[in-house]
């Protein structure tokens, strides 16, 4: 099995690290990433400017592909131009925090696996949902599990998985739930300030409600400890409004 | 009727001057849009860096605010920062080149109008179908005919209408098709050249085919002379597959 690796977060992160070693043990891994952080990317790929590849080493040993492109240009660059032959299956992760709800629309991580997708190839996000002090170790051996699972299932054309693994300890960490997308999106404003020069500049922040979530959601899920997997698709239509729209006089 | 109006093809780009010029005949048009060219950043938005914004001029008079951020970024701080009170409708174009089948993931210009939509205020994208001569008046026309429809037809919440417009003469412009989104997306590949310095580098090219089109798709329409309306959400859960997968043993 060819596995090929990306994230988010850049090939220097942790998470990538814990899932390329995880993912060794089943399949031939190669890493093409980012070579620095390109969080909240979204789906954007480089179309303006050239994109540069570079050898990145890890632990003295020769780790992956560091390119200045986004997560979606890894994943084409690595299909179109670097890997021999197209992988079985294409891997994002383990990004540093959930990719859960509607800001999975966000999401580097995802648009990983989205591109992986697109062009018909097996694929898996996955995410570790914190920001602090991250043990990657549980999220990686699910993450090898899933892509042993991957060998015998079948996804369908389009369609991936979006992973989520609660940070909690082994013991606490609950079983595989099988989970929708919750339509909970981050609460976020703008800081407005004033920089040393006197000019003015803004900074997004923002809070992320767990309370309402849908049951069966990707995000209650997580909250309760449970590993998420939700299958997602990018047919965007409307296709319960697109009769009544068909109604409107325009 | 307080209209905002967004693109990714810059403050400064003809389509959004067209688009602003007959949505004010409508109602009161706010600008905010980014200040250089943002094509295909998908949806993206900007946490790493501050945001800056200033005041853009065309034709000797106050156009817009010109921000440092994404299509994406721009709703999101007027609304929060710059307008005095939320819009009724967010608009996003006209773009330069359609916006239809996967492709629409790494628009720019739909990512606008998704601000918008996931942010419960109506919202379309619009885009027209070439990258050359573009005559953007027949899309602002129809524009503005649509934001009058949206003053009596109400959208449902997170759902926004992505339109795309033919490049042909009005005589031949034929009228409107509701429409799904095509499953189509670019064939794309990678030119490798090397530059002056002797360094590899990659450019990202491709080609749409439209041939193969859906019967009742947005390609199709378009590729007749229709104007296309696809409704568009962002639940991307796979619901059919989902039943499926409880059956898998992970």
């Amino acid at each position: 099995m060819k596995i090929l690796v990306t994230n988010d977060d850049g090939i220097y992160a942790d998470g990538i690290y814990a899932l390329a070693t995880a993912l060794a043990k089943v399949g031939e891994v190669t890493v093409v990433a980012p070579d620095t952080q390109r969080s909240a990317v979204g789906h954007a790929i480089t179309l303006t400017d050239p994109l540069r590849v570079g050898k990145a080493r890890r632990n003295k040993k020769f780790f992956g592909y560091a390119t200045s492109g986004t997560p979606a240009d890894c994943v084409k660059l690595a299909i179109k131009s670097i890997m021999k032959g197209k992988p079985d299956l294409v891997v994002s992760g383990i990004n540093l925090g959930a990719n859960s709800g509607m800001n999975i629309l966000y999401s580097g991580t995802v648009s990983g696996a989205t591109e992986g997708a697109l062009l018909g190839i097996p694929s898996f996000a996955i995410s570790l949902d914190t920001f602090v002090k991250p043990d990657f170790s549980a999220a990686a051996e699910f993450a090898a599990r899933l892509a042993q699972a991957l060998k015998k299932n079948r996804l369908p054309k389009g369609t991936l998985l979006n992973v989520n693994v609660p940070a909690v300890t082994r013991a606490r960490l609950k079983g595989v739930k099988f989970t929708s997308q919750s339509h909970e999106l981050f609460k976020d404003w703008f800081q407005k300030r004033t920089d040393p020069h006197g000019q003015t500049y803004y900074w997004m922040t923002g809070k992320f409600r767990t309370s309402s979530a849908e049951p069966g959601s990707d995000v209650e899920a997580i909250d309760k400890g449970h590993i998420s997997i939700t299958p997602i698709q990018f047919d965007l239509t409307d296709y319960k409004f697109l009769s009544e729209l068909e109604t409107w006089d325009i």
